[in-house]
């Protein structure tokens, strides 16, 4: 039998869908049968995770613990969250869980150590940047954070929630150049997308800075992580 | 709580990814939480389905219950699946679940006829043509159907097969054009992609006949379904 990638979903749920695309394009398989099984629930009734950590909005926990029980049900080796606010939430989850919830800024970080990156810049949500998830990951790879200013947050934070969830493309090119430039005069050698609706955001974009998509990363990791398993199995 | 629409997926994974995209596309949301609820069995462990119709290859049936299973048991208010082939087995599959499972060929032949089409040409693999699934539906509507010659369904065969389940581009533009002329010369107005890997496929062609992807119109179906039964609980 397959192995079984659970994806804890719905956050956003395009986000899922290109988490999903990145694991099926990123096996090596000639047929149906040679795929891994990956079960997702993309739950749309996890509230906003953004909202919660920051303006003590709905939690977010109870749905998503339900989630994961049912991938662990249907039986998930291991499980992803697309969404990287969401692992603010990480440890809350897994104790409901015996299936291992992979840490995605933390498998960002690994990877920008393994490229020798030492300065990187993190774009994403407000409640991502204010949970510390990134500075904590990048500091412990012996890495620095660099954040945008208060103005570019907000250009980051209207990408996201006005036009991608939206399924809009944004008129923000040149600000977005000006802030690469501003990163790249500070030393910055890398940009990390830590929201999953960013990759898609800047798929538009021409960068000279190296972009980081933690989504392909995190689906690369869980496609090593059921491989390990399968060969210790043996 | 949001309506869940569950996918009896994996046949195959690509083509699972890509119904899930379209039902998020064709859905009127501003955020994650006015989305559907989509729950996903992406199920590699369901054998070939062409294999068991033509060659009595293993029977996929007891894998797809399996999965429709699990999906009923996460609360999903429709089943759909994104492989035509796989609709030769529904009726099996339906009697172990109650959760009404949507019948893409049907629903297909239903739009073809409301865009006023008289003649369609079905492009599928061996075992969809051979199951006769499109026939009838199509011939329900009134629709004649019409199929590739033994040399242009080697050639369809092999860009499911050979390329689209592997991930490559095909080499066969040429081909296509050829036998789309003479479909046209039959009277054929409308092109059915008949199975989920083709409108993957045909995204590289330019063609002067009309194209029907059955994967676009199940979604339609699915969001529709939910929408129906949100009114009637109302």
């Amino acid at each position: 039998m397959n192995k079984t990638i659970g994806i804890l979903g719905g956050m956003g749920p395009m986000a899922t869908c290109d988490l999903m695309k990145k694991i099926i394009e990123q096996t090596d398989a000639s047929c149906d049968q040679e795929h891994i099984r990956i079960c997702v629930d993309s739950n749309t009734n996890i509230p906003d995770r953004t909202k919660a950590i920051l303006y003590g909005g709905e939690n977010p926990v109870p749905e998503m613990v339900k989630s994961a029980l049912y991938l662990q049900s249907m039986g998930a080796d291991v499980i992803i969250m697309p969404c990287n606010t969401a692992h603010f939430f990480l440890e809350d989850v897994q104790k409901f869980v015996n299936v291992p919830i992979l840490n995605m800024p933390m498998e960002t970080a690994i990877a920008c150590k393994k490229k020798g990156v030492k300065s990187a810049a993190i774009l994403a949500t407000e409640g991502t940047i204010n949970s510390g998830i990134y500075h904590k990951a990048l500091k412990s790879q012996e890495i620095c954070p660099v954040i945008p200013n208060a103005e570019e947050q907000k250009i980051i934070t209207s990408i996201i929630y006005d036009f991608v969830k939206a399924g809009k493309p944004h008129p923000y090119e040149r600000k977005l150049a000006q802030m690469i430039s501003r990163f790249t005069s500070l030393g910055v050698e890398a940009l990390i997308l830590g929201c999953t609706e960013l990759p898609i955001a800047f798929s538009q974009t021409e960068t000279a800075i190296a972009l980081i998509d933690p989504t392909l990363i995190l689906a690369a990791a869980a496609i090593q992580f059921v491989k390990n398993e399968t060969k210790l199995a043996q």
